[in-house]
């Protein structure tokens, strides 16, 4: 028997590739797939690129049952309202947006400068990387799905967590993290034939990876003429000698040998392997004369970065093989 | 002693590099440079491309003198308006718009959906296509700066005008034509990978091509992953023989031999010769089989398809050399 | 019980997207997949994009079976050869290279500059398209594959058929359709930002289209910066009055009623919604005034101009529902 | 009385761009301009983008005459050959590769895995960064020009340099900055939608920094789908207390105050006002949390981070304005 799936924002980037993967999923079911301005319309109207005739519709939470699950991609802030009142009403939800990312009030209220209406659910929250917290996740009501920039960073350093003494996260995305809304800085005359560094030690992201790596974190994203996909390059100082290429590969092939998502790579990966799926890969070098690594991270940003993994994580909540959908 | 040159609409794309080319000009000086949204800031700031330091401006055409050139670089019909002030002022001006280059009011009128202020205007203006109305131009009070389509399209077929049957234009442009404004239409991630033909047979610079051309437009623009540069392939049937590619050579060299702005060239031409100059690549090729000719022509959208286009008729508006300022 | 498909030049881009196609495929399984220069890595490490884990090996038609399909993604010429040996050996072969395309085989070598190795076997060839031979091609020993370029243009205007006078095709691609050899025209530096027509009336695929709508083709190819995808835009003269939108909107639903692979639009289509797919979209116009129509098409160059076509061939050569492994 | 500027290897994206600017240059004159392959064609063929008429050659260092200028764009190993040669008949020769800018010749043959044919020159050259020899340009005979990638990450950190105790440079650039020649690498069918480090930790110009920055620098370069550009982000651990934001930028437009080309910027700069131009924009901003500053470096690769640059050593070296030619 299916499990139904509702889709709240299902016209964005990350909403759309959502819906379509639970639509050709084997065991999921698409409920109300939601978009305000685009009510009335199937979604392959507004996002031609996945073939799925079912209509959007506006949000309807009272149509939704106990026992499903649900999927909110909404601007911060909008989205914790919703997500409040869906486990009210008994489903089981992951939050694609960053309301639930960040435990500690005080640092969500000074980087999305909003006061949370729920710090109940925040603190119930699970953080949704199954590398970190497959189990938490299984039983989850809500389940915060992480940020893309995140994703490909955490990824990319996870394995040493206990010798890191710091770390910065340089990192290049393409343009479809920056959001559907047409604005200046996606305009393409903007975007193409140049790379813009921007919110430089200011992105609300880093304090997501500081809470999962344990350290201060210097993180700074930049713009690059390019769609899906994004690289993090990580440079760690870690406690006591910096192990050999050979003891770190070994190490991050060791950490990563249970997460089929996850692919540990003795070069830098590139986008090519990872674009249009849920597909991680991560690569690690000794800077000996620095005393640190440093570490690569590839993802998709609309696939592991968001709604890849956001399928990842119902199925885990729904006792799913972690796969399913997903290859 | 240099001339003033007023750029109304400088903040736009157009109007950026036409005060960017005003402002490096051995004769002319920049008189204001206007932009309502961005007054009080440096050009180089709005449009960092140009190192131009003069300060953007709200628009004051009280503030010019008879005398004075102006080019307007507004929307349609909001250019007419402010024209007809300007002449009636005793300035001469290019109208980088649409509002003065289609001498039939009727067309005009269906076309743009608006009625025109100042019919005189539009009787008097001069098409602003030096390789048709060179002279014209010299003494007029108001000059119509051509689309930038038509300025591709019509030069790869005008040495053949006189035995056209009929014309079909089929170009493609860069997204700086289709201006700065942010739409979901120019979003990196919907151009990006992606070519889309617009407007088919039904884009408003046809009707300027059928009146330079004499000869009926089927014209089919499409949208290319680009920032700069617009390419016409125009495939016309002609009276007669359709000469060899020799004599079709020689026709058009002949017809632009005094034209310094177009080369002729043996084989089709790219965006790499044209790119950020005020040049135009045309060649032809004939198809014998098919009663018809192929006129290729390549330039800049925003060069001889806009501003430097505009620069040369301000030099021939001014008395002065024709390339001045251009190269 | 599944049927084996060797893929000969699984390394090129339209080879190792075929393999994956077919590794990925219910029914059918990959037999060899070869690549001389490659021979002994995994697919996935020579097309990352492609998860394939299976090794390419040298070809060896001699490890074929009679009753095995094959895919032939060669040179032409070299395919010719290949392709009779494989036939001889008792298989059934898709020949993705222009080697049986055209029957007339003076037509083939003023083109191609090489002299057939086959003729019994060109004059047996079923032509690849499903949307015209598919009964044809159900029992076909060869299978010709039609060129990319081909197949979005007679799309675009097979419906009208019996009433075109003549057809010009304004076609652009992506650069994968250039090939995976490295070469001054596929720079990086070359392309982007750029567009360049290119064997303009010249080109290879002209007589295929000629051969397929039965009038003069006059054909000019764009390569435009892109990796993936092709649009073609096609000016035909028609016998007769030219049919209203409404009408011909109907006579190309009709035509492709049967064809899951067509889908008409009632506008021009972008190259959004076909990209990785088999999928074409056409569109059609009237330009009453011109006496001619506008038909669109777009595909995927390596899906349905390439490896998705092959695909459908061989779903209906082995008796196999058209869409199989394909949605 | 103008000087003769004779360029070697001027097929080559830096050198045609060089020999471009020298032909506008208002005080040099070209002399030879040097390809062996396309010997005989006019350099605009070669090169669409600049307008020269002047025909290559095949290099003839005897053609030459003591007190001439050369630019010698050859690659690392040919180039120190011929950069010994001409100075030996009197040139005073800015080498644009790598030959002479590693005085310590263990580091460079270590590098380059060629032992240096000139050690005595080696020993003689000057650094060609104006920013920091200015003097030593002026009167020398060799000038080393330096490395794209050293440009932009020096200029980011150099007003701390009494400060480093290290530095990690995360850049970016364009494919122009790996050369003309088709190779897997550069096929732009590899490089859009994509972004690849590549030689991390093992690029030949991290010595070049290292040397100029006095500490161990660990640089990742990353390859980006852009022509033209190159962007540094400059991670650095300071001594004592990290300055404040003002402080930083006070620092920074005190050591370039008297540098035309360095504009110093209070936001991290993208590449919109540095492309087809010799500037150079930097910015910087404190991470104290980390102990750390940020610098940020944007040149055009083949301006300031070759032609551009060269022509500055040369105006130098001739006596010229810094700036002349180069606005």
């Amino acid at each position: 028997m299916s499990s139904t799936v509702h889709v709240f924002g299902a016209a964005g980037f990350a909403g759309a590739q959502l819906a379509a993967l639970i639509d050709a999923h084997p065991h999921f079911a698409l409920g109300q797939i939601t978009a305000r301005a685009d009510a009335g319309r199937p979604l392959r109207e507004v996002a031609p690129e996945y073939p799925v005739d079912q209509e959007l519709v506006a949000p309807d939470p009272g149509g939704t049952s106990a026992g499903d699950f649900a999927a909110v991609c909404y601007p911060h802030a909008e989205a914790a309202e919703l997500v409040g009142e869906l486990v009210d009403r008994g489903l089981r939800v992951v939050d694609v947006s960053a309301d639930h990312r960040l435990p500690d009030l005080e640092v969500y209220e000074r980087h999305y400068g909003v006061e949370h209406p729920r710090p109940d659910l925040v603190a119930e929250a699970v953080y949704g990387m199954p590398e970190i917290n497959r189990d938490g996740i299984r039983s989850a009501r809500v389940v915060a799905n992480p940020g893309c920039f995140p994703v490909a960073s955490i990824l990319a350093l996870l394995p040493l967590k206990d010798r890191l003494l710091d770390a910065i996260v340089d990192a290049k995305t393409g343009v479809s993290g920056a959001g559907k809304t047409p604005t200046p800085t996606v305009h393409f005359s903007q975007v193409a034939e140049n790379l813009a560094p921007y919110k430089a030690l200011a992105h609300r992201h880093a304090p997501e990876m500081a809470q999962a790596l344990g350290v201060h974190v210097a993180f700074v994203p930049h713009l690059v003429p390019l769609d899906r996909g994004l690289e993090a390059t990580c440079y760690a100082r870690v406690d006591g000698p910096v192990p050999s290429a050979e003891e770190l590969l070994s190490i991050y092939q060791d950490r990563y040998a249970d997460h089929p998502f996850v692919t540990v790579r003795d070069t830098p990966p590139d986008m090519k392997g990872v674009q249009r799926t849920n597909e991680a890969q991560v690569a690690v070098l000794p800077d000996p004369d620095g005393g640190r690594v440093v570490g690569f991270g590839v993802i998709d940003n609309l696939g592991k970065g968001a709604a890849g993994q956001a399928v990842q994580n119902l199925n885990l909540m729904a006792d799913r093989p972690e796969t399913e959908g997903l290859r």
